[in-house]
C-alpha cells in the first residue's frame, strides 16, 4: 500500500532510520494494539487521554461518553494526536548513554467529526468492540437506542502518520564492546491472566472459546 | 501526603468517583510505569510522544537528544502532559455499553524546564534509568561530558495532575444480569520474558543478579 504524506508534522527527525511511513507498517502497529493516548488542544493546554480505539481503512474510531472532556473538544473539529506504543522490551547497552527501548509506534495526525447515525456509530462501536477482544460483540447486549444516544462516537480520518521501530541488539561504541558488562535486550511481554469471574454471574455460564484460547490456564483445567 | 490543587484543567468530568488528587496515589502509578505518554502543542498541533521518565517528589524528568522535537520544543518552557496508564484488564459486562477497562492512569501537567548543569543531569538520568531498570545504572558506564552535552533533560514540575482507577467487577443493568452471558474481567499481565543477549556479548558475562530476579526461566536452568 501507499505511504502517507511526509510533513513538517509526522516527519522523524531523530533517529530518522527508524521511521516508516507506508500504510502496511502504520495499520499492522494500530491493529496489534488496542489502546491509544489521544491529544488535542483546548485554549493552549495539551491533554493526553488514554482510550480504546478501532481501525478500517485510514480512520481511527473513539467513543465515550458525551460528558468527558475528550469527546467535547473532539466534538468541535479540532486537531488530534493518536499515538499507539508498543513496549516489546528494554535495550541494555554497555553504556548508559546506549541504552533503549525494543518498540512499535505510531504517531497519527487528523481531525475529529462526529459520527450522528446510529447505524454508523453502531459499526463503529463495533470496531471498537472487536479490535479490543474479537468475538465479544456477537455475544452480548447490543447498545440501546437511548445508550447510543448519550455515547459520543468520532472518527479521526488520518491526514498524516508515521510508524516508529526499534528491534535487535544494543549498538554499542566501539571502544565498549570490551566492557565485563552484560548487554542484550530483556523482552516486555504482555499476556492475558485467567479470566475472574463477575461475583453476580449466574450458575453455568462458561468461558466462551474466544476468551479462552487467549490464555493458559496454569490449574490444567 | 496532601492532595494536588483541583482545577478546570485535572478535575476528573467523566466517572469523577474513579478520580484520586492525592500525592500517595498519583506517585504510586507514576512509580509502577516507566513509560508515558508525553503531550505538547507546538503552533497549535498536538504531539503525543512515548517517552521514558522518573520521578522524584513532584517533578517528572525526561531525556533525549537535543535534536527531537519533544525536546527542542519542551526546552522553551511550554505546557506539558504527562499521562502513563497501566492497563490492568479488559472488564466483561453483558451489555456492550458496559464494556470497560480496568486500569490506572496518571494525568500531571506542568511545564518544561531545562536541567543545565552535568551534576543535575547525571542525577536525572540515573532516575530515569533507575526507573525502568533498578540497579543498571551502577553496572554500566557512565555518561562522558561528550554524551551530556548532546543530551537534553527536561524537568516538568507537576502543577496539577489526577490520577483515575477502576476495578473490579462490571457494572451492569439490574435487567441484563439474567443474560446468559459470561461476564468477568479478563486480566491484562506484563512480565519479563527471558534475556536474549547481544550477539556480540564477550565469553563468560553472566546475566546479574537485578535482571536474573525479573523473570522466571522456563528453561529451568
Amino acid at each position: 500500500m501507499s505511504d502517507f504524506p511526509k510533513s513538517e508534522r509526522n516527519i522523524v527527525r531523530r533517529r530518522a532510520e527508524r521511521g516508516r511511513y507506508d500504510r502496511d507498517t502504520v495499520h499492522a502497529i494500530l491493529d496489534a494494539a488496542s489502546l491509544c493516548h489521544l491529544g488535542f488542544v483546548v485554549e493552549g493546554q495539551p491533554f493526553v487521554i488514554p482510550t480504546l480505539y478501532g481501525r478500517a481503512g485510514d480512520t481511527i474510531y473513539v467513543h465515550g461518553s458525551s460528558v468527558s472532556r475528550m469527546l467535547t473538544s473532539l466534538s468541535e473539529g479540532i486537531r488530534a494526536c493518536v499515538t499507539v506504543t508498543l513496549n516489546d522490551g528494554i535495550v541494555l547497552a554497555r553504556s548508559a548513554f546506549h541504552h533503549s527501548m525494543n518498540y512499535r509506534s505510531v504517531t497519527a495526525f487528523g481531525t475529529g467529526l462526529v459520527i450522528e447515525g446510529d447505524d454508523d456509530k453502531l459499526t463503529a462501536l463495533k470496531l471498537i468492540s472487536e479490535n479490543v477482544l474479537r468475538g465479544r460483540w456477537d455475544d452480548v447486549r447490543e447498545p440501546t437506542k437511548k445508550e447510543l444516544n448519550v455515547t459520543t462516537v468520532i472518527a479521526i480520518e488520518i491526514e498524516e502518520a508515521a510508524a516508529k521501530i526499534r528491534e535487535g541488539d544494543p549498538k554499542d561504541d566501539a571502544r565498549d564492546y570490551d566492557l565485563p558488562v552484560w548487554a542484550g535486550v530483556l523482552p516486555i511481554e504482555t499476556s492475558y491472566g485467567s479470566p475472574v469471574a463477575d461475583t453476580k454471574l449466574g450458575e453455568g455460564i462458561e468461558i466462551p472459546e474466544y476468551i479462552r484460547h487467549l490464555y493458559s490456564d496454569e490449574s490444567g483445567k
